[in-house]
């Protein structure tokens, strides 16, 4: 008698963390109730969504077993489920609630998810319909899909070792910052108190110029939005202009939230800790910021030669340093609508989409550190097509890459570009079924990089003043998919497809 | 005092190979200028480039050492300069016969670089203004570039050890081969004479095909011409329909000759030497023909249901099978206007253009065996990433495949993914500084592709009925040299620009 394979993962210990995430997120849907209650809005759409998650979270904490089985599959699983999970709670605010785009499902689902992984897009079409409790739900949600991302970055990965966390060794040592502290847990605190205090800095900075005259637009309520969105570097805004919509002088604020919210928060907690030089020495953070400078003198004079544009010398520094950091930190704010600039422009806009910020932080995308390693190997491969005999490691900030990280790093790399591929290749061939609607080739890849690499607004009707309901039901499915597989990097939803997951 | 560091590659060795290429290039020059006395065609144009390369080459090997010396540097230089030296050559006798588009240098050379990498991709605007001769010269030098590249990996490369050599020994055990014959050389010579005579074959078939009057215009010329670029997966055609200038037999009579020139030789070699079990069990040539039917299954369902498509069921099948085989072997012949189909045709045909057949044969592009290695080497990290401990070397036909090679595939599928992007971009923007003159983003994406990858035909424009002569100088610069850097691997031109090349 032939017996079927057994299941190898404690599904029991999955259920029963991502249960406990799920009771735990009524916590933070009490904010936008208490904003709705103070603006008297419908409190409906957070008690259904409070209710939703404290009885699916209490049943699978029930169902569950105690989470002290948690291995690379276990965690694996609840990594995959929580993101999901999370992303669907957070959409039955916008479906109760009832009003324009996101009344059906399959946009609130979009919504919540480019919410919750950071990336920006939105299915809105007219802003106004939307409550300002909604509104706030939305920049809410992006804060704490940051806080899942650090969470994930500096706690669970690195508790069971695989993936992003030998990433994030690479490059910070966190074995050094453990001796600072006695347990991993307390080290991951220290690092989501920085999170809460730099978001709490930025509200105070937003709101400061409102205060003194300087952006009149600037109230509490959108200092706390956009405080909310900057350092996660989320990018969702309650403005339809985004941060077009505020003074230079708030752009000119924004721009070193951005950048501090994609700068590995370890080395961040070291500098302001009496070791500044582990950030201010990082290849990764050179390269990060080099990648930034670059690429703003690139669209600088792009926007500079261009005879159609009519900035002022501040306007187009400003509005060029303003979207290249707001694309590579992963933001996805605009100053302005960058679908108006010329080829060349665009194209740095769509380059710079591939690029990221530093590991360890909020931010999207492949990551600085992928690349540095990629390139500092393959000039390696250089060397060594000549020198075959030579024995050389890959250095970063002098430390050693292990082969097998550098081997894993080229693997990312091209399962990214090849599903980003793949994904061009679906928005348009699926656009083509509509009747009378296309997306141009050059749209396609704007957004299958901007929600796979979880970026935010893309080109042509989806646009950084754009929606991306223009878009069929079918290709917003695939997109909701890419968004949840490319924010917590790929690997954790693949794996779920392997038979070894299960029965090895 | 400080001396300059001291050059350390043997450039005299270098040039005297070069020199010895150049020199031998005479004789095939001799065939089109026989070709130019049958018909009556002016022979200048072959008597100018036979009396340069005579005088090029002589000059170079009078300078040069005898290449006792010949490490992977001067392997890597002569290398580069022989393949664009010799296309420098091969674009005098369009120059000198001053006909048609090709009479400007930078046009006659894209058009020589065109053929000596098998490429296939056209500046020509009208056929009709170039003579007989100057169009089988066309053709023989995509058969002499067919041939070099052979030589390349079967002789030169293994050996110096390098590149290619590592990937051919991964699949075919080279030294398995070598116990039947005492030298390397006499090895590759085996190979030689195997692609001639399958050439010979295929001029055969086709000329039996019009004798016996299935197809009328396919007279002796023709025959020859085909036969040139058919097993060299090269594309050119004097036809400016290709290969839809012929009967549907004569289409079905070339699928198994460009399927063939995709083929590794060594299997081929063996395959017909008692040995025919090492070919079909080769899991490259499983991957690679598994591909074909692929794409040609989903290229025939997209054709079957297209409204605006009215094919036979077996012009249906005939269509998709042989665009697909003749963009998956890289050749480029077209037997039908395949940017008139909708956008999932013209996809599978875009996406096809990164195969490649298998390594050891005429093939470009990126080639099935870097593939299947990176398929397999993808699914044992996602196997390790909840195994950590399991040690499992990737397998390719039952032989392991070092850890180095795994890295350097990946390396090589990176940039040129990488490039490929850039070469995108680079069409885009620079088409943008034309008044009145655009390329959309797919079409650039095909010509970047279809250069690049040395595959012939793009899309738009550039379609297989169309011509490149559209693009900019400056864009046909870059193409030129990216179709060279392209067929030669990308790593031979890249370590001339590393300073340890030259001085360490
Ligand atoms: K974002
Ligand atoms: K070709």
């Amino acid at each position: 008698m032939v017996s079927a394979p057994r299941i190898r993962v404690d599904v029991d210990a999955s259920l029963d963390l991502t249960g406990t995430v799920l009771t735990y997120l009524a916590v933070p849907l009490c904010f936008p109730l208490a904003v709705a209650v103070y603006y008297g809005d419908p409190i409906g759409p957070f008690a259904a969504a409070i209710a939703a998650t404290l009885l699916v979270g209490g049943g699978m904490d029930l169902l569950g077993d105690e989470e002290t089985n948690l291995g690379p599959r276990e965690a694996f699983l609840a990594v995959a489920l929580i993101w999901f999970l999370v992303a669907a709670v957070g959409a039955i605010p916008f479906v109760v609630a009832g009003n324009g785009t996101t009344a059906s499902p399959i946009n609130a689902l979009f919504e919540s998810m480019s919410g919750l992984t950071t990336t920006g897009g939105t299915v809105f079409q007219d802003f106004s319909v939307h409550s300002r409790s909604i509104l706030m739900w939305r920049q809410l949600i992006q804060w704490l899909g940051g806080l899942g991302i650090l969470i994930l970055a500096t706690a669970v990965l690195s508790s069971v070792g695989v993936g992003g966390a030998q990433l994030m060794e690479t490059e910070t040592q966190t074995h050094d910052m453990n001796k600072l502290t006695p347990k991993i847990s307390e080290t991951a605190r220290l690092i989501w108190g920085l999170y809460v205090g730099i978001t709490g800095l930025a509200i105070l900075v937003y709101f400061s110029l409102g205060l003194v005259g300087l952006a009149p637009n600037m109230d509490l309520y959108n200092a706390v939005a956009h405080g909310f969105t900057s350092v996660a570097t989320a990018g969702f805004s309650p403005e339809p202009d985004s941060a077009g919509a505020f003074a230079p002088v708030v752009q000119w604020a924004m721009i070193p939230f951005m950048l501090v919210g994609s700068t590995n928060f370890v080395l961040l907690y070291l500098f302001i800790n009496g070791q500044p030089m582990r950030l201010l020495r990082s290849e990764e953070f050179h390269f990060y910021l080099g990648s930034v400078a670059v690429f703003t003198a690139i669209v600088g004079s792009a926007l500079a030669v261009d005879p159609t544009i009519t900035f002022t010398a501040e306007a187009t520094v400003r509005h060029a340093l303003f979207n290249i950091a707001s694309i590579i930190t992963t933001t996805g704010y605009a100053s302005t609508d960058y679908t108006l600039w010329s080829a060349a422009g665009q194209h740095m806009i769509f380059l710079g989409m591939f690029l990221g910020g530093m590991v360890g932080s909020t931010t999207c995308s492949i990551k600085s550190l992928r690349w540095l390693v990629a390139l500092k190997s393959l000039r390696r491969s250089l060397y060594t097509s000549i020198h075959p005999e030579a024995v050389r490691p890959v250095r970063i900030s002098d430390n050693p890459i292990g082969e097998e990280t550098i081997r894993d790093i080229y693997a990312y790399l091209l399962l990214s570009l090849v599903i980003f591929f793949a994904l061009t290749v679906f928005i348009v061939v699926d656009a083509q079924r509509i009747s009378g609607f296309t997306v141009s080739e050059f749209d396609a890849m704007g957004a299958a990089a901007s929600t796979f690499l979880n970026i935010g607004p893309a080109f042509g009707a989806a646009g950084p003043f754009g929606t991306y309901d223009i878009f069929p039901t079918s290709t917003k499915v695939v997109m909701i998919l890419l968004m949840w597989i490319g924010r917590i990097e790929i690997i954790p939803v693949l794996v779920l497809f392997t038979k070894a997951f299960w029965t090895s």
